[in-house]
């Protein structure tokens, strides 16, 4: 199975001292279970919807041979939300067009899953991630792609916060991306695209 | 400091059940050292020179801001050497002259760095890694890129030929990965990048 993680920094990895990220963590998880991964990590930093939609699927059929078995895990929004000049940088209407743009072609190509954006305490942004991704909720359960909300539960959980905080509000270190995998490792969809 | 590495199925880390591959452990190891790094591994499976030739530049120029300290890290040749209807899949003389479409403009770009091909145990293909080693590693000393031997090296240790022998003759596991990471961590001029 070859597995393309598309996204941005969170995806990217940006601040693991371990350099593993979740993506990493859930990668060895599934090889320690016995199961045959070769794993692209396409986490771009600042990357927004705008950018995953432009990119993906030019750098994902790069990647995933026709007669082999590609995956897709996807997971961008953060970026969107930050405020630049006064305004997000994409607003909310265009992050949901880019997602269907990029979700639903993916979806009809390779199974596919979605991440929601994790919270992060940047400014303004922070109460627009959690907007954005119920938006992402409703959209991937139009189009039937499975969605992995982070926002709700690591929102509340203290360890998220206080690990970006001392970051740069926006990257935890290895205990946050330690969240995010069991937080993956613990979603059905996942575990049953390894008959689990 | 970001660091883009490029190149093939070795610098993707295929096979090592860690899933850092070599260049997981030497960003892992920089960082433990306290230097700040974001880590794009831009390696794809079966990647020949002309394949790289077509998409470092873009690639990489997604993932290097012009405002960063943007670094590349380039390692194939291998799988040029690879037999496909009884000829090498790409010819040397042609395989250098990629490697020197890349280098060049790479090399004005941003500090660069080349790996050389690994050894690899399948058909006919092993001894034609080792002169395309030698051949890039002329060429590098020409372009001034500075221009690391595996094959040397990895040929001497057993412990390389037994992992991937045990695996499909071209891919190690983790102790593989483990040898590359040693290599280039005594690498003068990659621990120069780091002030080192």
């Amino acid at each position: 199975m070859r597995l393309c993680f598309i996204g941005d920094s969170l995806v990217n990895g940006t601040g693991d001292p371990t350099c593993l990220g979740w993506v990493g963590r859930v990668s060895a998880s599934a090889r320690r279970r016995g199961h045959d991964l070769t794993v692209y990590n396409l986490g771009i930093r600042r990357d927004t919807s705008v950018d995953i939609a432009a990119r993906w699927q030019e750098e994902t059929a790069r990647r995933l041979p026709a007669d082999d078995d590609g995956r897709l895990v996807f997971s961008f929004g953060a970026n969107d939300c930050l405020t630049a000049n006064g305004a997000p940088r994409v607003a909310a209407d265009a992050s949901l067009a880019h997602a269907r743009a990029v979700l639903a072609p993916a979806a009809r190509r390779h199974p596919t899953l979605m991440l929601g954006p994790a919270p992060l305490y940047v400014g303004d942004a922070g109460p627009r991630v959690g907007l954005l991704s119920r938006a992402f909720a409703a959209l991937c359960g139009e189009l039937g792609v499975s969605f992995l909300d982070l926002y709700t539960p690591l929102s509340a959980i203290g360890l998220w916060r206080l690990e970006t905080s001392i970051g740069d509000g926006a990257h935890p270190g290895a205990a946050g991306y330690a969240l995010i995998a069991d937080l993956v490792e613990g979603w059905p969809p996942w575990r049953q695209w390894f008959g689990e």
